[in-house]
């Protein structure tokens, strides 16, 4: 099990048919989660193919998650939340800037995934829309309009995603207050061989 | 007044102040559209941060669209329609074999755009979550279920971007039968200096 610090992020390497655990160890944080091709990081995950092919924004338990050449990278295999967002680019200085008005903004989600990223060739560039783990984005259909409320997970939550191919993977504890109920915590992951049996069983029920 | 074909796509060149006016000629016709930078294509329109600023899913007359960089492109200054997608990426031969179930699909946006983007060295890899000029997409708030209804777009009506920047820039007619109340229509483009006058006094002012 490893520990990513409040804001701070990690990058890791995966290979298919691994399955890559992330936990909300204190409850209420948001983990940003990117992943790339090992053999080819200009195949990257993409939340407008994902959305698409599954009909909604609301992934969990059994949905797919695509790449931008329309390849399965992931499956949410299973979810004790069953609330994530992936609509929204990782929080950066330009989002504390323009959205919430600090004048030092924090590097944000961007920032530790820049840094964590650098050392595999993924350039600041590469960072797409991240799938928003936890995050609890509320839309209103109506007027389109979007409220970021506190994560749903409780302490000690988790979802597991399997690899679908080998990547390159990022998670960061996220680094925005309003995302994650004001107070800033950590994220703990762990990559697993094989799924526990108690989970293998419920695999494909939202819990 | 250029004229783009049923299912195909153009890219062309824009400078800083001037205006781009998207019109439907025939009605219930979807636009995609992508923008870059014209100094350094590896900066692009960007769904997450301008969805993310704007706190709305749908933008329209006075909303600013936001590159990857977090500056602004294009502001809308003019929009008789009023509504638009910005949550799918371009429709595409994956798109039509997986969602639709084509057994010999189309090559979609997705391939309008790589063909007309190929001469300014942007690749497929670098096609983004486009922003969907005149697509309707129904979100279900509750369940995140998402619905692609016919376009809100009347026979002529236009919307207007100012340029924020150089750009280089692709529109399409799209090719998607369930984006288009299934029939394929054109789309006309106009790159224009100033804002017709009797423009200037509505802009700002929703259609």
């Amino acid at each position: 099990m490893t520990r990513i610090s409040p804001r701070t992020g990690q990058a890791f390497k995966i290979k298919k048919g691994q399955f890559l655990k992330v936990t909300d160890p204190e409850g209420q944080q948001v983990s940003d989660m990117l992943a790339y091709n090992a053999e080819d990081t200009r195949e990257y995950i993409s939340s407008g193919r994902s959305i698409d092919f599954a009909g909604r924004l609301l992934l969990t338990t059994g949905d797919p998650l695509y790449s931008n050449r329309s390849n399965v990278m992931l499956t949410i295999v299973h979810d004790e939340v069953g609330r994530h967002d992936f609509t929204l680019t990782p929080c950066s200085e330009a989002t504390f800037r323009i959205l919430y008005g600090h004048t030092e903004p924090h590097h944000g989600c961007q920032g530790n995934f820049e840094k964590a990223l650098a050392p595999f060739g993924i350039e600041p560039d590469d960072i797409p829309i991240a799938f928003n783990v936890f995050m609890n984005v509320d839309v209103d259909g109506k007027t389109g309009k979007i409220r970021v409320d506190p994560p749903m997970s409780k302490a000690g939550q988790s979802t597991i995603f399997r690899a679908e191919m080998d990547m390159i993977m990022a998670l960061t504890a996220c680094s925005a207050g309003e995302s994650n109920n004001f107070t800033y915590k950590p994220i703990d992951f762990e990559i697993l061989d094989s799924l526990p049996e108690n989970l293998e069983q419920r695999a494909g029920v939202h819990a």
